[in-house]
């Protein structure tokens, strides 16, 4: 299975798309205002270009896609008032995986602009937007094209599921049943990954450059647990045969704070501003808290689980999930651990 | 009506989408290519550019969309092998309104490469995409960031269709029985519209910077009175109201190359390096003819006649249409007429 063209959030026009379902991304991506905006007004200060070019990795489609975007040039206008320095222009890259709804977030351009100009009320600079299609794990852009990049809840998707876990039994991520061989296989795909995609963004970055990473860290997969349970159920009741399960693995990794911070280092090309933590509970006290899990499950893992189980089997993978939900879950494991780490390129 | 929000070439999952029906711009692309090479080469050699942006204007999606691209990246390369340069690195923007379908270019991107890699055998410089949407009648990039632009078949969209056109009674477009006001309208839509285009991207070009347009040119509007008359013949038979068609006019415009150079000269930014007037006789002697012209019409005018007469209507015209190509045309008239203007940033 190629996962770049197998691996991308519901497209725009379903049920459960991306777009509708993506909440618990917008609350980390708000959680970490304040480290961007730190982030932003430092690169300006220190660099003042008057082509300001931001990249945003695994933009994925939906409300969120431009929300960074929009707070840039906010934060980045505001300063040239108070500095009295005229607006630089703006050039927004937005890369994904070549199958994200690219279209989506072009026909929303318009309005987008719209709104920003209506939002800031002074004049602002001319702002240019490209799509970028293409994995993250490689190059896209050309040497020192970008001053900022920014990537939320992109790089816990590995470039492919590891091997060597074969013997992953009855689990699709890590867990405590899972063996350590499989760990190990995990983690060596994650620093395989991950340094790679320093390296690259060091060469696309200017010097001075910087780069925001909001990354869902280790504590963080209770959900993928419970999704596990339901297929397992499902093996169990004799709907899914064992093998199937045991074949599929998540390619997702959630790193801890000290292994990030670690990659980093070893890889040598950035220097660590600020890393923090932050949680978001997703067992949130709302009436339709298991449809609003399940949906946003569905429009990030769907794909995936198609392309393994088939449509048929996913759709009752999902109504056992919903069954899980509903029969009651740990409050206390039921979150999303949020690593921000702002970095500048040396 | 917001055109920029209606026009689009049928997208690729459709049976009359643009990618399948558009063979006739296709030889249109293969008829200017002695001077594409020629403008290419000139321009490598007097700019020997580190870095080379080529930006489509209007690139649609379909088998054509890339062909210039791989064109144009072939030839430098061969350059460079006779000079004895290292290859440069590619920068290619591809242009549409943000209706066009960016998804299935994009989802086409690897395997345009691989082909490329393959083609060319020597090893290439790296080659960097980016989709960009929005109307080629204002910025799209920032200041002097392209080297290349090429255009093809886009131009004679204008960005409207022309005000005080409405006693265009019984066309579609320009013809023998349009009032001379109308033709004025179109000629002074044309200017404006092409005088902002050469303007626009007059910014973008670095000096010595390149253009390649391919328009068609007047002569060419024989399709356009048969469909014409094809909703006239459903006015007569009560199907369409006399007013429906009246208030329906093309946003296109064929000028001739007089017109072009006028415009040229008059706007100052660009030098003429070459005009070229080709035909594509679309009366071909083939069985399928009319089916080919049916789809091919439907591929470029299916949104827009929807907009104007919803679905059903539409449907009917086409059936309309493809009567009246079946009962025999002139295939004297039965052409289009290209425009091949090659122009050098001054």
């Amino acid at each position: 299975m190629d996962l770049a063209q197998v691996l991308h959030m519901n497209g725009d026009v379903e049920e459960a798309s991306y777009a509708n379902n993506s909440l618990i991304q917008r609350e980390a991506i708000s959680l970490a205002t304040s480290s961007r905006v730190k982030a932003i007004k430092n690169l300006y200060c220190s660099l003042s270009p008057r082509s300001l070019a931001i990249a945003d990795f695994g933009c994925s489609s939906g409300p969120n896609t431009l929300m960074v975007t929009s707070e840039f040039i906010k934060v980045v206008e505001k300063l040239c008032q108070e500095l009295n320095h005229q607006s630089p222009e703006y050039k927004v890259f937005l890369n994904d995986l070549s199958g994200n709804d690219f279209n989506s977030i072009f026909k929303s351009l318009d309005t987008f602009k719209e709104k920003l100009r209506d939002e800031i009320e002074t004049e602002i600079g001319p702002c240019y937007f490209f799509g970028v299609p293409g994995s993250f794990y490689g190059r896209i852009f050309p040497n020192q094209s970008l001053h900022l990049v920014h990537s939320s809840y992109s790089l816990h998707w590995l470039s492919k599921v590891p091997t060597g876990v074969d013997n992953n039994k009855g689990n699709i991520y890590l867990s405590n049943t899972t063996p350590s061989n499989v760990f190990k296989a995990y983690y060596e795909q994650f620093h395989l990954d991950f340094s790679l995609f320093l390296k690259c963004r060091a060469q696309e970055l200017v010097e001075g450059g910087c780069m925001i990473l909001i990354l869902i860290s280790e504590g963080s997969s209770y959900g993928w647990e419970l999704l596990s349970k339901a297929i397992d159920d499902m093996v169990i009741q004799g709907i899914i045969e064992e093998e199937k399960l045991n074949t599929f693995n998540l390619p997702n990794y959630f790193p801890s704070p000290s292994e990030v911070k670690l990659e980093v280092e070893t890889e040598g090309s950035f220097s660590i501003n600020q890393m923090e933590v932050s949680e978001v509970n997703w067992h949130v006290p709302e009436p339709d808290m298991v449809e609003s899990v399940v949906k946003t499950t569905k429009a990030i893992l769907e794909p995936l689980l198609i392309s393994h189980f088939g449509e048929g089997v996913t759709k009752e993978i999902f109504e056992h999930f919903r069954k899980i939900l509903t029969s009651g879950i740990s409050k206390e494991r039921a979150k999303m651990i949020n690593l921000t780490i702002t970095l500048t390129k040396n």
